[in-house]
This record gives structure tokens, sequence and C-alpha cells, in this order.
């Protein structure tokens, strides 16, 4: 709609940027944590006609008014906007746990680009030798990987009994033993109580002892930014975040969500999860401005699919897995296959693991999880398009994929999965 | 079904070998060619209890008596095999293009394992400097890339107006590119009229003249082996091969046909094809024998999906293309992207381009071609599965798939494809 005034409010510094690629930019001491930005404000501004303004926050809605009460913190003045239509895209924060010595020096959370900016330049400053990793999740994981190639020594404490959580055992074996493998100490089943100066360093207390550090990472999850949109009358749902319809509408008429915020419809389970991923955040973001400028786009869901690299492994998954399905009134068998990931005797095939989940009665796809060194991300695609289209395992078993040996086996590990999957079910009585 | 008594007869001396490894098998001097062969009779004899018999060719089928002729070449003797149930597998040939000079030392087809091992020798011992190949498909394109590596000078000669024939141009050029940035001679639109021996050598004759080479290779396609089916009045499709049910019966009950001598269904075009690829091969294999012992599998029939790896270029296609349309009714929009591989600023990213075809009326996606230095197989799989789905443009454009900066970007090249097609076709009057 060109003639739609678009007005953006931000209260940081930045826009649009690769918050995904902090991690690999700490990686490089020679790139500038500022080519993260895509879009700059001022393109946004002259070359799209958008009015960004950043450094702007909003601190009320006022939904009946259609007026936001904005705080510009440059100029220092409040000033009210007025609006016909309003998408809040107030993102995530990163989740702070209870615990004594978050704010002390060299303690990080890892969420902003100012707080990327500011490891980033404690390394460059400080050359911290040791550092620990609060939270093995998808974060916890890249950053030990990072800081590893910066030259440090890592210590990973996760509260779970396994590194990332929520993927089955048998995944996160392999990767804590990537990372063991890599020098990286691995702790699980570890509970951190807190964070003390010691010496020129930190020591974090746990538990189970003590570990020193010259910095701290904090990587627990996210939640979503919800304080000004519930203050509203925004209708959070089960989740805690944003709930919207397809149409990213939320319960007050004219006023959308999208991204980190709200909630995704999640086509496995048929409900809304709080699953707050750039790529969801993305396909959002568009669908609800286009609406918001009178267009009728529907985003049509999420099947969770999420990866993430650790030295040299891929980790990724997409469905439902045993931590899903819990609660749920899902009957599930799993089942675990390994399978080169190219040609027979072709240099630099390597062994993927692969887990896939499927409904016991009617043999239905679920979900799947895979770990290995080659080329696993983009195998987990073929298990998501196959969960947005219903497939059976068998269907996957079916499916004509591309076969040449610097790419896969004449049978792709995908194909080997659903196979085993599909006989799994049948050895269960089907 | 572990009391059925199966007899495999094979003419040549190996069985279950990976044919589509052989030019990789060529390219390391240190491997040993009969690292290819999967599972060798003798385990086949052993393991499994299948009477395998090499050497042993089939001269006759008779339909109506249950019988084969056979001539043992070992013991260099003819005998009757009866059988209950029967599977043709007797796979393609390579052609021979109608030009003197193919019967010439140094010159040579790649189709059998015994023909690999033939071209690995020639090079070990006659350490040949130039080489010349006939036919620019995939087959040309790998061993371009193997005697590249093996420090030959190569000139590819393709009777076509483009490398790889059925790839839209602009995916040719890039193939064409690549050759020619390795050092390759890239010469379509010529046609080779004979092969003479030339001093130490030999020379290529072509309508635009002459190319010298110590060797060549003759990679101009290949065709069923039908002459024994249809001797026994084993009907052939429009396409040449044996035609085949979704079972994999051929019209003589009782008798089955699977692999490169039999068509299979393509599931886009809604027809019969002949498509040779060791993936449909297996497939088709394991039902036909299945079936021949009493089961009643079937194959729901392939999306045309095949991919290949010259130097760094990875080239995948599945579905239709304007190739396969021609001929069929069909009104087809197509429409090119370039994205790239990997996260915003993140090394390795390269260029990937990408072809789509949708069906002008509904949107439905009809095939897709890639290129690029950059895992391009695995996501071709994405639109094969979506294929298989019958999914639209639009619902490509939707799909989950995994993200982080080290896979892809946060629009993953497959959902910009499908995005710019979707729109291609809306600029069209939809």
């Amino acid at each position: 709609m060109p003639d739609t005034e678009v007005i953006a409010l931000e209260r940081g510094p930045y826009v649009s940027y690769g918050a995904c690629g902090m991690p690999y930019n700490i990686e490089d001491p020679q790139r500038d944590i500022d080519d993260l930005v895509v879009i700059g404000a001022a393109e946004f501004r002259n070359a799209r006609g958008i009015d960004v303004r950043t450094g702007h926050e909003v601190r009320a809605i006022n939904p009946v008014g259609r007026e936001l009460a904005v705080h510009d913190h440059v100029a220092g003045r409040d000033y009210t906007q007025r609006f016909d239509r309003l998408v809040i895209a107030t993102g995530a924060q990163a989740m702070r746990p209870p615990i004594p010595g978050l704010d002390l020096p060299g303690v990080f959370l890892l969420r902003e680009l100012t707080d990327g900016a500011a490891i980033k330049r404690f390394i460059d400053e400080k050359a911290p030798r040791r550092a620990a990793i609060i939270g093995a999740g998808y974060i916890g994981m890249e950053m030990a990987d990072v800081l590893v190639r910066r030259g440090l020594t890592v210590h990973v404490l996760e509260r779970a009994n396994q590194v990332i959580p929520g993927f089955e055992p048998v995944i996160s074996d392999i990767v804590a033993e990537e990372l063991r493998r890599h020098g990286v100490y691995v702790d699980p089943g570890v509970t951190v109580k807190g964070i003390d100066a010691a010496g020129q360093g930190l020591s974090v207390r746990t538990d189970k002892g003590a570990v020193t550090a010259d910095l701290v990472i904090v990587s627990i999850g996210v939640r979503p930014n919800v304080t000004l949109a519930r203050a509203a009358g925004v209708q959070l749902g089960a989740t805690g975040a944003i709930a919207v319809d397809a149409m990213q509408r939320t319960n007050i008429n004219g006023i959308f969500a999208a991204g980190d915020c709200a909630e995704a419809f999640h086509q496995v389970l048929g409900l809304p999860v709080y699953l707050p991923l750039g790529t969801t955040a993305n396909k959002q973001g568009k669908i609800a401005g286009a609406n918001a400028a009178g267009a009728e786009e529907r985003f049509s869901g999420i099947v969770g699919t999420a990866g993430f690299r650790v030295f040299d492994l891929e980790v990724a998954r997409t469905g439902v897995g045993a931590a899903e399905i819990s609660g749920h009134s899902l009957d599930v068998i799993s089942s675990v296959s390994r399978h080169s990931s190219r040609g027979h005797h072709y240099p630099g095939s390597v062994q993927i693991t692969t887990v896939v989940f499927i409904e016991r009665a009617s043999g239905r796809l679920l979900g799947a999880q895979m770990a290995g060194a080659d080329t696993v991300a983009k195998r987990i695609d073929v298990f998501a398009t196959a969960l947005h289209a219903r497939m059976s395992a068998r269907d996957v078993e079916s499916l004509d994929l591309c076969y040449a040996p610097p790419f896969a086996p004449v049978y792709d590990p995908v194909l080997i999965a659903a196979t085993v999957a599909r006989k799994a079910s049948k050895g269960s009585g089907r």
C-alpha cells in the first residue's frame, strides 16, 4: 500500500539486524559487529519511505484512543503518536536466572546486538582465558564453539540432565561428545547458585562446586516482551506470549502482533506454541505488516524446525519429540537409525544419526531429530516439508530424493530413517 | 519369505555395485575399483541364502513353460532354469553413436564396472594427457571433473546447443562457466562424425573441425536392455522401456521388471517415463522382489529428481522443466531467483540460482532446478518432497525450514524461489 504512512518505533539503536549471526560475528575478530545490520535505519527512511525512529521507546498503548505514549531517548522528550493500525513486534528478552552476580563485570546475556558488541569488546580488551556458559541450549552451544575458536577454555553448565534439553538423549549424547572432543567441559545436572567476584575473575557457584572463569555467558532461554501489550489489554495465550490468529491479529481490533513476542500455530500439535525463531518472526512480520495495511494474508503456521552447528557437528530437529508430546494425547513410537551421509566409499562420508517420531495408529510422521557432521540441517527440511504435508513414514520412505555419491547414499539417511520408523511401527503390533 | 528359493543370474562378473560411484573411484588412483561393490556375490550366497550366479547369461525367457535358457560362460555350457516368478532387471546400456572408431584403443563407454576398470587402467598405464568427452550429460560432467583432477586437459563436445541438455539455459550457463573456470574446453552445438587413430593418439572428427585426444569417453546417454524381454512377449511402453504397473508387474503374469530396463510412473506428468537412475532402480527392485515373493507392495512413482557435482558446483533438478513440458498440455510459468546460501555475512555463503516452474492457473509447483557451490542437492529435495505433496508455490513459500547462519539465510533460497515464482504468476494476470 504505497500511500500508507509507516512509522517504526524502536527503543534501541539498531533495527533489522541478524541476531542469530552474533556468535559467528564474535568468532571473527576482524568483523565489525555492525555488519549484522541487514538494512540500516537510514535505508528504511530514504529508500523505503519508512519513518524509522531509533531510540524511541513506546511506554504505553492506548487502544481506544489509538495513541502511543513515546519517549524519545535522544531528545529526552515525551510525545504522543497517533495510529490507525498497530503491529506489536517487541520481541523477547534473555531470561535472567534468580541468582546474585548477574551484574558483575564479565557476566553477559546474549540477546541484543548491544550484548554481542559488549561481549566482543570484552574479549578483545580483556583477553579472558576461561569462560563459563550457563545454559546448554542453541545459543550456549554456539557460544561454546565460538569461544573455543577464540582460544578460551570453556565450561558448560546445564541444569537439565543433558545438553540441548528437549532433544532425545541419543542426539544430546552426540553433542556432548563433540563438545568434549574439542576440550569443552560439559556439566549437566548442575544448578548455578550465584556468581561472585574472585580475584581478577569470577567464580560460578553451583550445587556441585565452583567454576572459575573470566567471562560468563548466561543463555538459559528467552521470554516474550509482553508488558506493554498486556497493559493495553492485549490478550496473552497459555504460553505467556501474545495470542494471535492466522492473520496475526490480536484480540483488539486493529492491533497485530508478530515475532518473538507472539505465539505461532504449530501444525503438528494443532495448537499455539511459543517457539521464538528468526524465520517465524520474519514470516509473521511480513503478514502482520501486509494485513495492517489492508491485505488479508494468512500464516499457515510452523512445524517446529530449528538447528544449530557446534564445531563440526550439525544438529537439527522438526516437529515434535518426546519432550513436546508429554501432556498431549499422542501415542508415539520413536526409532533411531544411523546411516552414512554420502555414497558408498565416497570421501567425507560420515555417520548421521536420525530419530523419527511417528503416530502409532496411523504411521503419520510427527517429528525428526538429526545429528552429524555433514548436511543435516537441509536434510531435516525434507522431514519439515513432509510434516507440512502430513505424510506418513511410508510416504517419506518413497520420496524421490536427489542421489549422487557426493551428496547422498542411494538411500538417503532420511529414507533409511523413514523405513526404520515404519518397520518399528509394524513391529509394535500394527 | 524365508522359504522362497531365490536365484540371481548375472551375465557379468559383478553384482550389486555402485555404478554412480565410478567417476569418483577413477579420480582416486589409490582406490581399488572393486570397492564399488556393495555386497559381493559370496555374501549374497553365504549370508543371505541367495543363489547368485555370475557369468550366467540368460539367452531366452519361455513365459509359458516358465523356463530360462541360460549360458554359463565359466563352464561353457547351456542349461534350462525353471522359475515360478521372474524379475527382469537387465538394466541399461550406454548408447553408441553411429560413428566409426568407437572400438579404437583409448575410446571408452562408461556404464559397467568393467568399463570403469578399463578407463582407470588406461589412465594408470598410458598416462594420457588430453581427453575428449563426447556428450555433456551428468556422466560427461562428472568425468570432466575427474579427468581434470587426474591432470588431463579435457575437451567436452556436445551436440545440443548447451551442456546438460534438458536444464534451463541459465543453469547450463553456470555449469559451462564452472567447466571453463577449471580449464575445460566446452564446445556445444558440435556433431561428432568419427574417431580416427592419429599418431600415438586419437582424433575426434566433428562438423566444426577435429580435436586431438589420448583418451575419449563417450557418454551420450543410455537405453534400456529389453531385447530379452521383448523376445519373450513382455510389453514395452511408449518410451521403449518395459511397461510396469505400480506393483512392478509386466503384462505377463508372474513376470516383474525393475530398474534401468523399466519405466517409472512420473507423479507430476501423470504418466510413465524412462528416467533410469540408481535410486529408482533400488526402490523398484525391492518392490519387485517382495511382490515376486508374494507381497503386494506398490511403488508410488518418481518426481524426476537428479543431480551431480562438477568441480565446486552442485547442480540438481526435480519435477518437470521446459524440456519435459513441451508436448504436454501444461500452461507453465518459469521464474529465476538468485540468493545467498548462508546467513548474512556468514563465511562460505555463495549465490545459489534457482529456476522454478509452476502451473499458471493453479500456482501448483511443477519443478525446480538449482545450481550453486553450497548444498544444492539437499535443497532440491525440499522441492521434490513438495512435488510429491502437490504443493503450490505459496505452500512452499510458507515452509518452516531450518535456519541458522551456517546453513541458510533467514529466508532459504528455496523459500525465496517460491516467493519469486508466486509473484511471477500474479504478475502474469492471475
